[in-house]
């Protein structure tokens, strides 16, 4: 990994996804492996009950993965979520949203994450989701 | 079924989801077992490369197979998405998302969709994303 | 692919797996992207009801999904299975189990199948599990 | 859960499973909530490389979350997988594998299962799959 500065490269492509900044996600946490994302309510984010829509629960859950395994990516690699399955485990109710990554298997063509999402509520976190994200590697990518 | 009107209470439904009216989206054909969504382009809804961010690709396929469930379950159920799992097949680049759903087995508690995620180019249809979705439908519910 | 003869390979490929063998599965049909396997019911692959067990349903639909995907693989290359996705739609209750894989899309490194299996009494067939199966192609293989 | 000996009913639940007893695996551990399979090597239960097939890797990553999670249920009910997912991180290449399931989240109807499948080699154990299961409990269950 020699010097390569990956968290200074991942900021740098989480702040291009146009969507994750519309609706105000933000990393707050970022270790090699590791990325923990985190999304304050709003109520243009939600489903009939005024919870977290599971379409944004999904949205922070492959996103943090995604984010997580591009951590142990070689310099100069790009990554695409394969496929994500997510387990709705219980409402996103709460004030701020969060999901927490790591990489499960780091592999050369392709990574495996897990990530869970939990509802805060005045400090209370409740997990509210648990998905399975598969990664691919692009190597040798221009932008 | 009797003449239980569930397409009113389908649109009704998806009405209420703000996050689905925020980003733009529309039922577009809506059949007992069946029912399409379309999402016109925003850059507001991208990743770094101007396609349609996969959590949005993940939001149409699970709203689409939450409806088209809705539409075979009991006058007075409530509809929750158990599960969903995307493959993302190719990249959701285009002027339109389009996500059709369908009914592959209907359960008295559980109902398992498939959803299909084109992207629309001049009228070109090309498949990003095939999902597999599974709900939960709340009997006797009361909003 | 020329005169590359995929279904000689793929016979061959799917008799060295001994479990396969063991359990008395077969391929019954074959094209390039589509694959049907058959498995008549043994005691000794069922569950507590008699109906053929939840791994054995898992085990005929990720195998035919692999070898519909292998159909369309460049010659010389190797097929793996990524992971697999199986949802249980009803008892697997039969005299036949036969799974069905088609290939949804074809890529360079990772293809993608849907594979749906039924149970089949007295000539009447009966879908008991729909899968998604994500395959890698190893390339320049040798055994 | 008064004295219910839920460890009884989920070992003779188990033991009925003919295909579970054909291949000879075994509940190796049992707590509330947590389950874990054995399953020594047989030249049966492989693949054209000796490993173990990834249908046996899914059974096994099935049946200790099946277990798991019907530890958590009230006395009298049964328990059916839904869905299972399998993620196949690494060659299932061992004398024996162990799976390792645990629930996340048990719910009056359903309950989800992670479950981790590891190769043994030597006494040496590798992660070779990951998967999750979601169940549901059958209530006033009459066999």
């Amino acid at each position: 990994m020699s010097n390569y500065d990956f968290k200074a490269v991942i900021h740098e492509t989480f702040a291009k996804q146009q969507f994750l900044m519309h609706i105000g996600a933000q990393i707050t946490a970022l270790e090699h492996g590791f990325c923990e994302i985190s999304l304050p309510y709003r109520d243009e984010l939600t489903q009939q009950n005024k919870f977290f829509h599971a379409g944004i629960v999904g949205t922070v859950a492959d996103n943090a993965a995604g984010m997580a395994g591009f951590s142990t990516m070689e310099e100069g690699s790009s990554v695409l979520s394969v496929e994500y399955k997510v387990n709705l485990l219980a409402p996103a109710k709460g004030d701020i949203l969060i999901a927490r990554a790591r990489v499960i298997k780091a592999g050369r063509t392709l990574t495996v994450c897990n990530a869970d999402v939990f509802a805060v509520t005045e400090g209370i976190e409740k997990l509210c989701a648990t998905a399975t994200v598969t990664l691919m590697a692009l190597k040798n990518y221009t932008k």
